[in-house]
């Protein structure tokens, strides 16, 4: 059987629709962020990141990466095992205090990525509590989907954060499944926030278990940065809180918090924890450092809000239709993928801009979008030539200026 | 509803069964392996550490450490952001290039890991290719069987290493659906082989896609560290090869080789790479040292041969059952989870020996273990010293000197 012509089809379908993807090819550059070097045909040049989800510009911060070498220099490249074959290291144990104290829980649990703990997590609740029901926000992120999928359990979807119907779905189940709540807090393609209090409030008058995504809010929302549950002040009202080192705190990896009987049980219980390598401890300890500086620092997270406004309000004055949103993501609708990817090489290729086209299955079909994330590093003189830029390419290309 | 009391319950059942882990907290000493710090009741204790999967030491290997850190300070601590979105580095590339240079492929495609690589390739190929059969080992991986269950393909479960039965199995299939024999090449607990060559000649005559693992195998056989089928030069006959950078590579992630339509597919469509960060550019650029070090280099091979060989001597000579096998791995069966850790915990407190009891869900109930894997930097006096240890513990336990 000719197994590379399968392959070769469904891949043409994707060419044909334009949702075939080219990966840009960086080099991160540490102390110019959010500079980085674009390869591109044998040559490389420096662009402006305008996609990273390195949030803060954490990935860089000297004391990030003074632990990480120091970590590396003390403990080597690697955990050397599983959690229970001896890959369990102090670091490890050290980043999972910090983590249960961010959030206020009394335990914490470290995944590979924070898409693996979703995955682990939902489907080791949702396969190994009888009966259970699994209420999941429309919008959930494609780990969430896939653990719930794997999990066998019984899934309700509900409209995208809307209480009264999450409401009129509880209310249809029996009293006595146990029943869990999942969604997010920030949802990262259109950067709305979820009524995080309505939920609970609802959740709680059902007796249901609320499993809360943070990966788009920590570091970021917060007076330490413990995301918006810590913002609106329902953290300790939540069961679960997951989250990712990889995003605002700059390394990778992620995580669960709860209650030590919750954490102990996953585990115990999910593959995803138990099959495989531990973090190097070097990633732990710079996660950690990242972690503690953000608790306490609030100028990154003051200084990316003030260039979001300034990037949101040039906009505007352009007349270059966004959404808006009260976080810290600037998505403007292209809805087209042909189109997007036209946009997005073009920045690339006159203006040295790189934001990635984003397209399905990141975004339904139909809603291909530039995504914008300014960071507290992209100057005012960033966004002045982001904006020459837009300004340029909306005459160009006479796309509507109507609100999209 | 009280979901604390119904984790606790399961915890209990496993505390019940003497199947409730007790990880280990070490502290990794960098230049040291395989000793490592031991935190237990507030006080750290130097101890041998026989059990890592960090099969070779190169987890401390100076040039690894240094290409390491030579990154972190280059390019930051983390990659920023998924592949498709500002989180593919140029050091991702060189390593894909490497990982395919190893094997003799075309391509290749870095994971978080080596469970998700399995995860992600299986449950995309079972659930992507019209009316795919998977034929999987019996004694197959945590990741692969969840990857297989997660594509919802129909599964075959052939006798563990029995071409025979693998047979009769692709007879009684169709002839025009897509199959896929799934296998591994060192079996990680038990330590033993599949005979690769008989299965890629069975799996040719039927027109199946053939799936290696060689996860334990990659670094350690193969004349450049290409994993058993390097040594049985049948890499090149075999469509897709898994492997981990988070064992005898020493760092953490994991990868799959093949045709370039192949990795393009899974690259497209695998739901556990798209939506997730990429990893670190520092641990592409030590992991790819690590494997062009291993490339060139026997001597690790060769020590870590004869420190194996000298074990199973002892061990034969003490009159300390082990199971036979041609591979790294010297599984000494105890067979109950109880006196398992009772061993394990002796060998830590009176002889600062450090070996993980495994039991169940790594290995079936009834074949708890403990499971020694020597480097090439364990000496002849460690082995001595585990030795007396052994000995002694043979003898006072009573435990049965027949073969297990
Ligand atoms: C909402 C959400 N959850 C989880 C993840 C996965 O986190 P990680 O990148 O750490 O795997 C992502 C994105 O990557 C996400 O957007
Ligand atoms: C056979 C096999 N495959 C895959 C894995 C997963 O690899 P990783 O540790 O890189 O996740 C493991 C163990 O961890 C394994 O034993």
């Amino acid at each position: 059987m000719d197994f590379d012509a399968l392959f070769t089809d469904q891949l043409d379908q994707l060419k044909r629709e334009g949702n075939y993807r080219y990966f840009a090819e960086l080099e991160r550059k540490c102390g110019k962020f959010p500079r980085a070097g674009n390869y591109k045909d044998g040559e490389v040049r420096d662009v402006t990141v305008w996609c990273s989800n390195d949030y803060l510009g954490m990935g860089q911060h000297p004391a990030v990466i003074a632990a990480m070498c120091e970590a590396v220099q003390r403990t080597g490249t690697g955990a050397g095992g599983t959690r229970n074959i001896s890959g369990t290291n102090h670091d490890h144990l050290l980043l999972e205090a910090e983590l249960a104290d961010l959030h206020g829980k009394e335990a914490a649990l470290l995944f590979t990525s924070g898409y693996v703990s979703n995955w682990a997590a939902l489907s080791t609740l949702g396969s190994r509590l009888k009966d259970c029901v699994i209420l999941s926000d429309a919008g959930n992120h494609a780990s969430m989907i896939e653990g719930i999928r794997h999990s066998r359990a019984t899934k309700v979807i509900w409209r995208h954060n809307d209480v009264k119907d999450l409401e009129a779905k509880l209310a249809a189940l029996p009293a006595d499944v146990p029943k869990i709540v999942a969604f997010e807090s920030v949802y990262s393609m259109d950067g709305d926030i979820a009524p995080i209090r309505a939920i609970v409030d609802v959740a709680e008058k059902y007796g249901a278990m609320t499993y809360l995504d943070e990966v788009h809010a920590v570091g970021l929302y917060g007076p330490r940065g413990g995301g918006v549950s810590e913002q609106e002040g329902v953290a300790d009202r939540i069961t679960l809180i997951e989250g990712t080192l990889g995003k605002a705190f700059g390394v990778v990896g992620g995580y669960i918090t709860g209650s030590a009987a919750l954490c102990d049980f996953i585990r115990s219980f999910a593959s995803g924890f138990i099959f495989t390598t531990a973090l190097p401890p070097a990633v732990a300890a710079a996660a950690r450092t990242s972690i503690a500086h953000l608790k306490v620092s609030d100028a990154e997270r003051m200084q990316q809000r003030r260039q979001v406004a300034r990037l949101r309000d040039a906009l505007d004055r352009a007349g270059i239709p966004h959404m808006m949103n009260d976080s810290h993501i600037v998505p403007v609708m292209i809805k087209d993928p042909v189109k997007t990817r036209m946009l997005a090489d073009y920045l690339m290729q006159e203006w040295d801009i790189y934001v990635q086209p984003i397209n399905y299955p990141t975004v339904p079909k139909g809603t291909e979008r530039l995504r914008f994330t300014p960071s507290p590093l992209h100057t005012d003189a960033d966004i002045d030539h982001l904006m020459a830029a837009l300004r340029t390419l909306w005459r160009q290309c006479a796309l509507s200026h109507a609100v999209a």
